[in-house]
């Protein structure tokens, strides 16, 4: 129906995650009528970022060095690491400002169902990190459902006998509502309620 | 909080339409994770898009040639003219089959409030292509909202004593369900109905 340029570029945008064939057709009616160097400055950068990006040899955040910016950072603490399940999961904490350690990113968590197994993630790497450094404690952030929870135990099992293992707290979120919390929730935050 | 390529990309993919930061964030990641070769088959695939299209000189459809696929058909009724909004929006009536004439694509609809006015439509370009062609009749197939109504009654005035002009029929969709109808459709049916 449409020339074949125009085809080939609504073929590889629906590629993309969530990206549906009538939303790539948007998208790439978008492009076609931009003009020639936002299309182009939008195709640098998917280049660029593969050409640069790597991932950090301690933790497994991206970089475009061989250390990332934590783990470059001096002054954060080398004791503290908090294992997160993607890059883009830093972001909250960092946002938080108050977690001043380093990170480990898993890459995923553990979903035997899709094939996910251990051997797929960043575990052994976690494992040799906190056998050879000088870590005083691993702060379990992966997220607060079936896969997070079950990769949380997973490594717990194995690190807790050698340091200190935490997991984030779970419970009502800043705001919400009692009313309209869902069961799980509200039973996470009574078992987890604390003295004032 | 992420390097700079990593940060460029996001930036550059929130600029799509209906692509927020957090999507753009996404579509970001999944491209980190994807092969050299798949990032770069999107990104020329954009590339080409913009070197190789253009609009057919006749009627604005997408083309790589001078003329599109459907001007440069000698077997098309060329004494027809359907106009439409956008090149999407040919789809749908060559999915149909039954129309076998000439398109005109406006690239876009009249909206005075988003400062569409009808100088910035290709509306000047109908009406030459109306006066030095054989054309019988122009069929309006702008979309059956305000904005398209307001467009087809626009050149329905400007053309009405040259040739034959019509409208797409509004009515009930095929396969609707008259309880579950909205009120304007309904009295759009009302209006236009036919006798048996």
């Amino acid at each position: 129906m449409f020339p074949a340029p125009v085809e080939q570029l609504i073929t590889e945008l629906s590629k993309l995650p969530g990206i549906g064939r009538r939303s790539a057709q948007r998208l790439a009616f978008y492009l076609l009528g931009r003009p020639r160097d936002d299309a182009a400055a939008l195709a640098a950068a998917i280049i660029d970022v593969k050409d640069k990006i790597s991932f950090c040899r301690r933790c497994f955040n991206f970089t475009e060095e061989e250390l990332c910016v934590f783990c470059r950072d001096a002054r954060r603490d080398d004791a503290l690491i908090c294992v997160v399940e993607e890059p883009s999961d830093i972001i909250p904490i960092e946002k938080g400002g108050e977690y001043r350690g380093l990170y480990h990113v898993l890459g995923g968590s553990l979903s035997p169902l899709d094939g996910i197994d251990p051997e797929h993630l960043r575990i052994k790497e976690l494992v040799e990190r906190v056998q050879t450094g000088d870590v005083a404690e691993v702060i379990l952030a992966t997220n607060p459902n079936t896969s997070g929870e079950s990769t949380a135990l997973y490594i717990a099992d194995l690190l807790r006998d050698k340091l200190r293992v935490t997991r984030l707290a779970s419970g009502l979120p800043v705001g919400a509502d009692l009313e309209y919390a869902d069961e799980a929730t509200v039973s996470r935050a009574l078992m987890g309620r604390r003295e004032l």
